[in-house]
């Protein structure tokens, strides 16, 4: 890259990157997620390297994150002559496929059945905590919890209600939407703009470059629509900035389009 | 009364006495929501002993039990030379109203919607304790109730939901139906079909012996049936003996029909 690519590149690179929240595992399987995510789909040491240490991330954190992926059962690695090259396991494709459909949707999904699940003082608790780890339920309290879509099949020992909302109070609405969530959300609505602005004057970025914007908007998006299942209107704050925010990344990541893993490879 | 006809009325009242629940206030609440609930109604003391005596009530009891009634407004009395005259205050009469159509209705009255009202962890609990004094809610546990009909206005920070249910566990039914519940439906279905067929070969009743009587059934049947509001058939016990219970209390009645303060007075 010369000068001026770089100028405005690493511009984008600082305003997309949160040092703070970088869980170096989890920008991994976001590069998997968004990259290789197919089943025959290998990523050399050396491509992921280029695309997650211009985030700052340094080579040693990278093997300590693999190895751990790897004891986790998302990853496998393999040698190929000199280079290692690593692909997401059975499991960690199952994973990773399991929340695509909600990070790359450009519409919010809301389910039409909401379902309540209330836990007695004590029975049930149990049933309730597993059910919290499993799918994309919402815990209201310790014994309650809301969840979209479909009604569970092992939760005989919980009280179930098919429910419509009629009052959301505050303090629901701020344990749905704290104002650590929505900071996420509108600096990364604010931060996609200006780097959609920082493009449109760059030259054509190359793939590298490419792979490395998506990963950091990617991963930025994730922890935001991941929170919790997309809601019905009337959960959301006023002025929730969520679907600017899927907007302006949609956007972003139109100007940006996926790399194949040839072309990294090849950088 | 004569010989055949006290023999017969004994054996009704012993087998329709509960001696261990008779809170005298709340049988003389019965009595009064029963047989002088209309505004101009008035009950003789003379009367009043005459009804809840021969259920095992002394008159200082009652006497005790009049005082704590006035005393909490439900009732007022008047001098009427050497005759006390007693009758419910307004405020009597709007709490004997409020629950008449529940335990003098032939058929379940099931409300078409369901409410699930929760509280948080820090937020709400009061509002919700109060609802449960104040309406007809069904606690389900420290933080969760349901209710019928309709959204109470004060409940801004609950977190409220329109439910339909679709799985009932068995600590909720339990706890809606209780073994005491149980054994108090079954009872008093017994003693309500028993009763009925002493009456069918007894001779008619006098109008004191029916307000006895209807006393007793009524008093019995308003702790089954205002347990809780009637609730959709999801909720129920496997041969919950509740609707038939509610045929035996309106058979009996009907072979007991109210007689007139006139007729109880002139006795």
């Amino acid at each position: 890259m010369n000068d001026v690519s770089g100028n405005w590149f690493a511009q984008a690179v600082a305003r997309l990157t949160e040092p703070q929240h970088q869980r170096v595992w989890s920008v991994i399987v976001t590069v998997f997620g968004d990259l290789a995510q197919g089943p025959g789909d290998r990523l050399s040491g050396g491509a992921l390297n280029r695309i997650i240490g211009p985030i700052g991330i340094r080579p040693e954190a990278i093997r300590v994150a693999l190895h751990r992926l790897r004891k986790d059962g998302w990853l496998q690695s393999e040698r190929n002559g000199r280079e290692s090259r690593h692909f997401l396991t059975e499991f960690g494709r199952r994973q990773s496929a399991a929340v695509t459909p909600r990070i790359y949707t450009r519409r919010a999904r809301i389910a039409d059945d909401w379902y309540v699940l209330i836990a007695g003082e004590a029975s049930g608790m149990r049933t309730l905590d597993d059910l919290l780890l499993a799918e994309n339920f919402i815990s209201v309290s310790r014994t309650v919890a809301i969840g979209p879509g479909r009604v569970p099949g092992e939760c005989d020992d919980l009280l179930v209600f098919r429910a419509d909302p009629v009052k959301v109070p505050e303090w629901f609405r701020e344990r749905l939407f704290p104002p650590e969530l929505e900071r996420a959300c509108r600096t990364l609505l604010e931060d996609a703009r200006a780097v959609e602005a920082l493009l449109s004057t760059a030259p054509a970025p190359g793939p590298l470059e490419v792979a490395v914007l998506r990963t950091l908007v990617v991963h930025r998006w994730r922890r935001v629509v991941l929170r919790h299942p997309d809601l019905p209107p009337q959960y959301l704050p006023p002025d929730w900035p969520g679907e600017a925010c899927r907007d302006a990344v949609f956007r972003l990541l139109d100007r940006l389009p996926r790399p194949s893993l040839a072309e990294l490879e090849a950088v």
